[in-house]
């Protein structure tokens, strides 16, 4: 189609090799959000944010790396709880302003709560206003043993 | 277990009926982060912002809204396209400044560029530095026809 032709093309025109990130359009923190999904399930894991440093890490050693902003630092996810998670595909929107990971999960799950997801709370629009229930909200690690403190 | 007592309950104690806006953790912009996934597929659509007012439509209409920063305004997915988007299931994270929403998605395509997802370039990490390849990234509407302009 007319209005298509550079989607024929394999590799980008104007992002080459070496400045893919250099074309990243991260906000006025630095940061791009990014969207992890378990490769098995479907499910999103997370969303958690990255910077330059932390993109780059990823997509050089297929695991998945953010930026903490409480802690206002590279983020190695798994560092402390050993729950690593593995890129098996990673993807970048059309802005350039987000990124997609698709990951396995390594041990239980990826949540500071103990849970498989972060998003272990429903919006139930019911009748009148909308209210959370839990969902998948089993905790399968104990955040205490984990991280040394009762989250 | 003893440190997830919590989970046993249908809805969390702390959040009622009608709060559970009022504890949504909006940034500095007054906005939070929302995945849009299409239910069928798995396939991650996009990722946009939403403010506190298109949480709550979205939540009540059963159709996703977002903030549009670019037009510093309230966005109705599809208002211009209509390329609509039902909302099958809305959660938020852990820490409640993320929201994860499965979408059935109207018409041929989510992104402006006249694709399905957004996320259409992939990060190929191979020998070297990273590059782009296009993944899925067929046009199946024509942008300027539907609006008016092409991007």
């Amino acid at each position: 189609m007319v209005f298509d032709n550079r989607s024929r093309l394999r590799y980008l025109l104007s992002v080459s090799e070496t400045n893919w990130l250099a074309e990243v359009r991260f906000g006025a923190d630095g940061l791009v959000p990014v969207v992890a999904q378990e490769s098995r399930s479907g499910d999103v894991l997370m969303l958690a944010f990255a910077n330059r440093e932390a993109l780059e890490r990823t997509a050089a050693t297929g695991r998945a790396h953010y930026y903490s902003r409480s802690r206002a630092a590279l983020w190695r996810k798994g560092e402390t709880s050993g729950h690593v998670q593995r890129v098996t595909e990673m993807r970048i929107d059309c802005d350039q302003d987000a990124v997609w990971i698709k990951v396995e999960q390594a041990g239980p799950g990826a949540c500071h709560t103990g849970r498989r997801s972060c998003f272990y709370r429903k919006v139930e629009a019911g009748e009148g206003a909308a209210r959370l229930s839990f969902v998948d909200a089993d905790r399968l690690f104990d955040p205490a043993k984990i991280y040394g403190t009762h989250t």
